[in-house]
């Protein structure tokens, strides 16, 4: 079959990861529209698309900065031109010379976040040694459940941005309130958001009452930019799955089912009339074992299946099972009967996590709004940069 | 840091995959005693290790035969001198001219697999176009739980065996009990094994019966293997995860855990006094989301943590919790204070499901029974052949 430029949905083989490029600017437009109306700077977390092509879609006309999650992404968006790439992952000393490698791979700015003394000692000493390739964030800690220097470690917070600074290496103050995937609706969100807000604007009062300058303060994940009340004090937000949007987003009530910009192809590879069962080619490694709706109001299984043109449900049709290679076709509650999908028919697949899915494929196929793919947008994998 | 052949588990990157050789030898040589003993081939299921180099440690003297689960695992062991391949997935249609590719790769032989008619046939017609690029085996279901011909249904097992005979690609029937997961002991564990020989042996002689030959018979999966009381009238298994094994088969009794050859190294990026919490760099995209453990005895989160070494558990400390990039250290019992580790310490996080885990990383660092790296082996990822 080849790669040859006439290929679409109908002929490229399955199970393959497909990017709806219209979604994805739309989606890209109308964050970019509401961090305008927060009046905060937007650097869109990569972790979600892995893909240059997509972050240039996310930033649009404005400043190229990105949020990524790995060293290798850092490498690669800086590489293409970016003018500003924070990872978002706590440094330990022993990464900064794959830092350093990653902030020579273009001429933009490369940021890394710490939250103990010992990391921002050896952050700094590195830039002595070497020069300054990067520059650092305090992370924050607003809702006690992963990283960051915790509300009233006061002490430990100065310590870190004097460390820093000494070095000329402090850029600010950054949080993410992971929290906020675990709230039900839209006032719950808001007030997550309300306390990642509160939670880096009083470390950043805290840093410049000690003297300091704290230029960037830092927030954001999708829910909380879309349902924050407002933004005061904070200069950026870094929200990365609106990019793709996903079922969990749909379940939270944060996007529609069309919003959602990324789907696995897949091909029925088994139809037993007897058995009633119905087997796809598309398993855990196509999927991922990612069950975020597991815990949602609608529980859609590994995956809601799409006909082909990835617009229309085939009814309450999910992937129930996963084995590596097989996904079992199930029917949430029972309306619809698997039968209805014939032996080779392709079906596209919604993810219950656009993150964890994608990392399973090493590129987009990529499409707009009909079978044609008119472009493959590459995913950056891996870690090493 | 660069890919200096001089590196080690203290100083590369992380997070990354490591691959102890010692133990992959020991695991083959046990797993080709005991097919010896069973009196059956072996034919290895390379969807684990994903690996050529895995691979023929696992075949070792034998003839290099080979079950994959994807048709680039497919081109890759053909490509690499194998000289018979088992792509263990049913094949539609639309993918014999990929699954044609892939036999084109070497001079070994492709073998598929089919549970329709239509399959069959349209198997048949493309030797009859092509010519005979690969043979084909009919799938059976030994419990009901995926694929295959279902016990009974003599008319669809004689229709689709006289369809590949009339092209002379019949080569036999195979079946896999993914019911030996469920299982709970070595007894339960071995009728499973009963169900699933006597399914394809009673398969068999029914073509027989209907005067078509079917040289091969095929079963297995690691746990059936190991606990089998015999396999007469079977002339090959297809285990897999025995290769890697992984804390899955520790908590079924098929391994122990230093039997487990893969792990994967990760660094403390993250350390609060004042929170208690712990922070490792291997999230769900190192460890990926199986949280296959999760229904057995002991519960080990997203996997349990050793020393750099890889020898000794660190207590009873695992990764409780991941994000995309952080793993969050959990004690099982609360026996271990995860402030045991230090910022900057490197550990190996021994995964639920070695299959799922091995997936998210490109290449093994393999070692051979110290911290030094000795070899790079990639791992062929991706559907495409």
């Amino acid at each position: 079959m080849g790669e040859s430029a006439a290929q679409t949905l109908e002929t490229v083989l399955t199970p393959c990861l497909v990017l709806d490029r219209g979604r994805v600017a739309r989606n890209a437009q109308q964050m970019q529209t509401r961090a305008q109306h927060l009046g905060v700077a937007l650097r869109p977390h990569m972790k979600t698309a892995k893909s240059v092509e997509v972050g240039r879609l996310l930033v649009g006309e404005g400043a190229a900065m990105a949020t990524v999650s790995t060293l290798a992404e850092a490498s690669a968006f800086l590489a293409a031109g970016f003018v500003d790439v924070l990872y978002g992952v706590g440094i330990p000393p022993l990464k900064l010379p794959e830092a350093a490698r990653a902030a020579r791979a273009g001429p933009g700015r490369l940021r890394l976040v710490v939250d103990t003394v010992e990391a921002a000692a050896a952050a700094a000493a590195f830039v002595a040694a070497h020069g300054p390739l990067f520059d650092v964030l305090v992370e924050i800690d607003s809702d006690g459940r992963r990283a960051g220097v915790m509300p009233g470690e006061t002490e430990l917070l100065l310590s870190i941005a004097r460390e820093l600074s000494g070095a000329g290496i402090l850029a600010g103050v950054m949080t993410h309130a992971g929290g906020s995937y675990a709230a039900g609706d839209p006032s719950a969100i808001a007030q997550v958001a309300e306390t990642e807000r509160r939670a880096v604007v009083e470390a950043a009062s805290l840093i410049r009452d000690a003297g300091l300058v704290c230029p960037i303060i830092s927030v954001g994940s999708t829910p909380t930019v879309r349902f924050a009340r407002h933004l005061e004090g904070v200069t950026e937000v870094r929200p990365g799955v609106f990019s793709l949007h996903d079922l969990y987003q749909v379940g939270l009530g944060v996007a529609a089912l069309e919003d959602v910009a990324v789907t696995v192809l897949a091909t029925v590879i088994g139809r037993s009339q007897t058995s009633g069962r119905v087997l796809l080619d598309a398993g855990f490694l196509a999927l991922s074992r990612d069950r975020s709706t597991g815990d949602q109001q609608e529980d859609w299984g590994f995956g809601r299946i799409l006909t082909l043109d990835g617009v229309e449900p085939m009814g309450d049709l999910m992937v129930a099972r996963t084995n590596q290679e097989h996904g079992l076709v199930g029917s949430r509650q029972g309306r619809t009967d698997p039968l209805s999908l014939q032996l080779g028919q392709r079906v596209r697949i919604l993810p219950n996590h656009a993150c964890a899915t994608a990392a399973g494929h090493d590129r987009y196929e990529v499409v707009d709004g009909d079978l044609v793919i008119v472009e493959r947008w590459p995913r950056i994998a891996g870690w090493r940069a």
